[in-house]
């Protein structure tokens, strides 16, 4: 027998029993509304083809590098959890089954107190599964029948779960070499799910890249554009982005090593491209290419409306022999330091004083919060702050980020919530989190007397709902044949 | 009809009510204690002349940097704002009338919600000019008129503001251009007031400045210095430092991009000034001139005794566009990371054992304080922590001074607060913004039984009047023909 | 008379009544636990001899470097500290006399209002030398009287106090070219307690140490190896090691500038060597060897079994004018900056992934907690975080450490508390001050309903015992005759 399994109502909110009211108050104003999910990983295939999940390890455990970077991190195998290694190198090596793979979740969930992890595992199994006790190894096997039976029914199903979740605007990522095919087949369909994309050309962008060549190959035939000379490279952009507006598209992602952008001369940018396309690029000329091409997009953004994003500091695959083993996305991306103040100083200068550009930008680097993010946000009009990010996607992260961007860059300059997360089951729990930790943070000044009760209620709206809407030009997605 | 205007008595103290009771005893006992305000950017001439300021406008938003960025951020013009234009590149372009830009204010009053310029407005609305109703678009024109009134009564006029507030001693900052005339007016008048003035020479030290060139000239001729030649040059400082000490001024202030301290010899010095005066500077030479001259500055510190600030960091003017057109100090310097360790070393191991020097460091940087300048300031001698600067004079901001330095650095070796500004009527709500945030960092050490309420109680009062007037060694400033 | 000293048994804990209850509960399991000093500074002489202290200066203001630095930083020479002064320089100058030296801390107890140092010194009055009222002036000569006479008894001879303080396993730290011959000592005699040493080979390691040359010396004397060729260099460390170990040490330390690694071949270890035991070494060349050489100490932990420490980023010896005067450790060092993503990569690269190794990684820069080290610990099976180190071991410091580490790395890749300290006194109010937070951050995440008392409890007893053990393999050195 397992543990009893609540949600305490209360759970996230300041222990200080008046705070702890005045959150409860203005929780219960924005727990109904519905999600806008304008940034993050789901996998579009999911919605198009609307086929049921599998199995509690392909929905909970596979695809959440959270889980995995903790577990594996106390040497737990990856295997053992049930991921494929690369079968050129471990062909042999056992991978376990789904139930196996569960057990060892369940006899380690230890490792996840206090983490947001937990949190939003408990959620999962309490709200959407509706089990009764915590997982433990004593209750593995319960859980893992019981969800794998509730998986296969209808109302399990991607669909189904997107409209039970009252998910109103959700946006996938996809690269510049994809079809959208599945974006299509959504728009074809009769299910009103708004389910979009987002531009997101890192891979043809980064000629780091392992795959660089391929990708700008790949990039020029789906576009028809002789990719390989400048101008023509630009017009392929504007092509796909073009694209993707057709699918619902309303912002680009830019998830690059730092912030760095430049602002080269035309003549500058032929000699650097032609260098770019060479066989050996040097370090220095891929990020000055990178620092280019953000300012490339941005005045693209100007034309098309798209609104921009930056996500820099993430040393992706920084384990080597896991990344050889097992691939990217297995939780061993590692934030660097990032500088801004200096970095997006060209861009700025071009286009800073623009309010018809909105850039969007993000950290992994917190120390950046109050020295330039929030000054530079609460000054420029074309920038605005993305929320907490990944490893600060959570309470004391969240908290961390409106304490230290509030006083200077208001929460106007703030655009709500982004789950980020290719973690379906997991998106309620995300913004629920949210929405609890930014009303307890709002009591706090309510508490403190530096905010009004009725203004605090109005932010924590706008915070949960009109914000993302409307920092990310929601409302023209959701019109009828654009 | 507005809501109500009320400034409630607890605002700022903690949620907890046992921490709250406790902070309202520590408050009590400073609330009333005068102002010392060591470090400020106040026009000397309001109190020379003593004349009615105009308008809201002209009072609460032209000089007010921090209003007009987070307005500007949202996408509001500065001319909207009554903010003129340089005029010959817009002489065309309409600038709003006081009223106008006025009620621009008021429609977005929301976006200063939850910051301190909220705080510090209504403030100066409710404590000053006895508003009882909440400033938006409905009471607008009422604000307007009203303060415009009460504007043109003797008891608003400068001098007796500065009587009202309470204010034993206020430094405004002056360039070693400056003729020093309304500081010498001051001192020929009658009224007892204590303004004094402090020497800020980064015009003639900063040779990246677009104006070094004819401010050195001046600088010659007010002199009577060869001021193109290191030693006449370092002796016109030393004129110039005693012009200033004889109206008052106690400190000096540097308001460098880096922290950087250099300590050539006498033959590089003059080699490096040679390149320096010459037409074109590299910024390598810019920076380590700027280094040495604060090791000179030290220097002189010793032998006239002006108290030595550093505030390195900013970068200032980051929006060209905005500087070419309305020039500076419109909200458009952004903080940069700033180090200190090895950057200081240079000074300190020439005088960093010295008690004799007192040598001030501020930051925008708040990585640095639990880092670098407080195990700093909690070594050497000279040096003294400068309260919480600009971004961070907040209430989040203050607490996280008071939480990152006190472990390591005490109390003893910061200054208390600093107002810091050129809004005049803010003074009070700033000194009161201080002295709450304070109060409540004590009344929590009291609470958790880390501090006696006794000892808390005469911290309180170091902090909030002794430790100013000490460490800017004001009682030097306040005797008789000195 | 004196103030009553009372140490209050809440202190510590959150303000909030509920909290604090829940706080209670956890520290009332925790506070009688053994304390586990994996790593401190203690001189393994005084167990071995076992002789008496002579003096509270001796004891308590000599040793201890947080008490030096704030005294000092007040303008308070160290010689008036009884801290005598290198005899070339300084022979004629008066160091005062142990009484002399206690009224000058006594008057001064101020400063160390709000500071881990205060409440360390009051811990070890009341607690040890049961003093009832507070220390000033008044009660100076009291105090010394008193303190004096009881460490004349036997009770309070340090192989007693030991025993008293509940201590089951404390370590030293010693250099390669220690002989050893007090924990020999130690090891022969028929006292049971565990006092061992740890590995810290950084005099024979770091080429920019002013005694680097003779410790090299000295280091081949001491195993007979030719430690002028890189390969007898590697094998004299092995020896070491293993004598190390036979002495009952588990764990290794380095303290190096960054936490620079790097993964050479054998060839380009030669070549760098060659160039390491010449003359003049660059300072490139220095940081490669010691980045290098941490490759090394991992590589040779795998085979023996000892646990790897980094503690990098404190300048060390930042004053010249006091180093030369009165050498190190007295207040002096400064921390910097350190990054750490980029740093390690080498290292890990070669034994990231294999959880034979135990990496415990330390900073002095708090801005790497939620950013480098918790998503480094929260992935790398080797890695594992220390507690909050030296200046941030403070309440303030400890908390900042649980709320910016365990989202992403949990509670389980850090390894409990370390006192790192020479005040051998001090020792059970710094457990008992990190047993305290921990409980208090533990009880905040009950209150808020992040956690269950039941899993809080758990949590609270494998930080204050199980997890050192286990970190440092500390049951490796319980046994037998190893």
């Amino acid at each position: 027998m397992g543990k009893p399994l609540e949600l305490h109502p209360d759970r996230l909110f300041p222990a200080d029993a008046n705070c702890r009211t005045v959150a409860r108050r203005l929780y219960n104003e924005v727990k109904g509304l519905p999600i806008i999910s304008p940034h993050g990983h789901t996998d579009p295939s999911w919605f198009a083809e609307n086929n049921n999940f599998s199995d509690p390890q392909a929905l909970l455990i596979a695809p959440d590098h959270y889980l995995l970077r903790m577990l594996y991190s106390q040497g737990i195998r990856l295997a053992d959890l049930g991921i494929p290694t690369n079968s050129q190198i471990h062909g042999g090596e056992k991978v376990a089954d789904p139930r196996s793979a569960w057990r060892l979740l369940a006899k380690n969930i230890h490792l996840f107190h206090g983490t947001p992890t937990g949190f939003w595992l408990n959620h999962v199994f309490s709200d959407i599964f509706e089990q009764t006790e915590q997982l433990d190894e004593s209750t593995a096997d319960h859980y893992f029948d019981s969800i794998s039976e509730q998986l296969q029914k209808d109302e399990f199903r991607p669909r189904e779960i997107f409209d039970r979740f009252n998910i109103e605007f959700l946006s996938t990522t996809e690269s510049p070499i994809d079809t959208l095919k599945h974006h299509q087949k959504l728009r074809d369909s009769d299910w009103n799910g708004q389910v979009v994309t987002s531009y997101r050309p890192d891979a043809v962008i980064d000629a780091e890249h392992h795959t660089f060549q391929q990708s700008l190959q790949f990039f020029g035939e789906l576009t028809g554009e002789d990719v390989f000379s400048w101008t023509a490279y630009l017009e392929a952009h504007r092509k796909r982005r073009a694209d993707f507006i057709a699918v619902g598209a309303t912002a680009s992602d830019h998830g690059h090593p730092t912030a760095q952008t430049a602002n080269l001369t035309t003549a500058e940018c032929q000699q650097l491209f032609h260098r770019i396309v060479a066989d050996q690029v040097s370090p220095e000329d891929a990020e000055l290419f990178r620092a280019q091409m953000l300012t490339e997009m941005a005045r693209m953004s100007l034309d098309d409306g798209l609104v921009m994003q930056i996500h820099p500091g993430s040393f992706r695959n920084h384990n080597q022999w896991l990344f050889d083993n097992y691939g990217s996305d297995k939780g061993a991306d590692i934030p660097k330091r990032v500088e801004y103040t200096n970095a997006l100083k060209p861009l700025l200068d071009c286009f800073g004083n623009n309010p018809d550009l909105t850039l969007i930008l993000f950290t992994l680097d917190e120390s950046n919060y109050a020295r330039e993010l929030a000054p530079l946000a609460g000054h420029y009009p074309c920038l605005r702050l993305g929320p907490a990010w990944w490893f600060h996607d959570s309470p004391e992260g969240i908290m961390r980020f409106r304490e230290q961007t509030t006083e200077t860059a208001g929460f106007y300059n703030t655009v709500g919530f982004n789950d980020d997360t290719r973690a379906l089951f997991s998106i309620p729990a995300r913004h629920d989190m949210s929405r609890r930790v930014d009303c307890s943070y709002l009591a706090r000044l309510v508490c403190e007397h530096r905010l009004e009760e009725a203004d605090a209620l109005a932010i924590a709206i706008d915070l949960s709902y009109n914000l993302p809407k409307l920092s990310y030009r929601v409302s023209d997605a959701m019109g009828g044949d654009r």
